[in-house]
């Protein structure tokens, strides 16, 4: 299983994925879900993807290979794609492509696969955004009304968010939020683990302010751990 | 969908259902899913139900059924056996007995149903027990490691559960320990409504001690919640 999270707040992109896959309990793995992509001063993409990892990982080569010079007929560079809007389009394209193949080779065992992205970035000249894109091709954008968007395991750790995220929330805030959003989730799934890998891209900026692997041990994520379960027991103890 | 949780404290059990059923989001309505049956000072059962409300209704109306002196060969009664575990494996039977019939039926149209239930309760001379019981009729029972079991729609509630039910916690406590773990399934899953259904069967009481419908509107239920609200927020403000 996957968590990943992404709030689009008034000061920036805050965004966090586990990177633990697995095939069956006894088949577990340690992968990157969420890259990176920039050309510094101009634009900052972040892709961090759940799902089938045959198809997630395709996904991500083709779209490499394009920025590489590869067949732009068949998939535009993101890096030269005039707005964010258009590199939704081109990660959902490419994603609904590869789900494709991956479909038709499955089936003969009776298996579906199924895979999501979420798209976060901002472009010189645009707006910050944060898209999640379905395998079919389509997507949604996070708005004022809902500052955030989930992929994979995203039942325990969403109530916090409903509570608490706020388009004018500050950064460091935001932070503190997707942590304590994955830590629920790791307490609750198993198939959720660290390492976590952790981005922020600060409003007009155009390049990662923070790009930060936290390690399984991290003292300061296990203080943060530690005093949220202080908080929510002292605050259970102090219920009318 | 539906969210049932019950807790086997040292004190006692303290259980709680909510009422909404659906075909559907168009399609919704009021079902009391928790069922108590006494004989005071002697035993006290409830059944909490979630899953295909044919299969669930019709279970407890063969249990009432045999109560009432049907067919005891078929299903013999809850109010004469002679332990929790017996009642456990009366109810467990006759829940696979009526999920195959129903099974059966909907084939056809390539659906199958599937339900899961709560037992819990006490008998003179026996312990507390809290069984979760599966449609094809096993079962499962809470213990001090895990004192807690919950069917439907348990992921939004569980964190709180996971961080603060213990064997000794008060019954007051988990009273409010249920009631927040429901109001967070509420808030994410419209599915999961009010009214809800709220019983307590004390350590060695035999009976109900509480047997309560808490209806929409319910100004200590809103007093809570806006209290649990201000408390996560106040928590989350002062983290490190």
């Amino acid at each position: 299983m996957t968590y990943c999270v992404g709030l689009r707040l008034d000061a920036g992109l805050v965004l966090l994925s586990d990177t633990r896959t697995n095939a069956g309990l006894d088949n577990v793995a340690v992968f990157r879900k969420m890259h990176c992509f920039d050309v510094a001063g101009e634009r900052a993409i972040a892709i961090l993807a759940a799902g089938n990892l045959s198809v997630t990982q395709t996904t991500i080569a083709r779209l490499r290979h394009a920025i590489d010079g590869g067949d732009a007929e068949r998939t535009p560079s993101i890096l030269l794609a005039p707005s964010m809007l258009d590199v939704a389009e081109i990660i959902g394209d490419t994603l609904s492509s590869v789900w494709r193949d991956v479909s038709d080779k499955m089936a003969p065992a009776g298996q579906a696969p199924s895979a999501t992205m979420l798209v976060a970035g901002q472009r010189k000249g645009g707006q910050l955004r944060l898209f999640l894109v379905y395998c079919e091709g389509n997507f949604i954008e996070a708005t004022d009304d809902t500052p955030y968007l989930q992929i994979g395991e995203r039942k325990y750790g969403k109530p916090i968010l409903d509570r608490v995220v706020r388009p004018e929330t500050t950064l460091e805030d935001g932070r503190k939020l997707v942590l304590i959003s994955m830590d629920s989730t790791m307490r609750s799934n198993l198939s959720v683990g660290m390492p976590l890998d952790l981005a922020i891209i600060e409003r007009d900026s155009y390049r990662f302010g923070v790009r930060e692997r936290i390690e399984p041990g991290d003292p300061d994520f296990a203080a943060l751990s530690e005093a949220w379960s202080r908080a929510l027991r002292d605050g259970f103890a102090a219920l009318p």
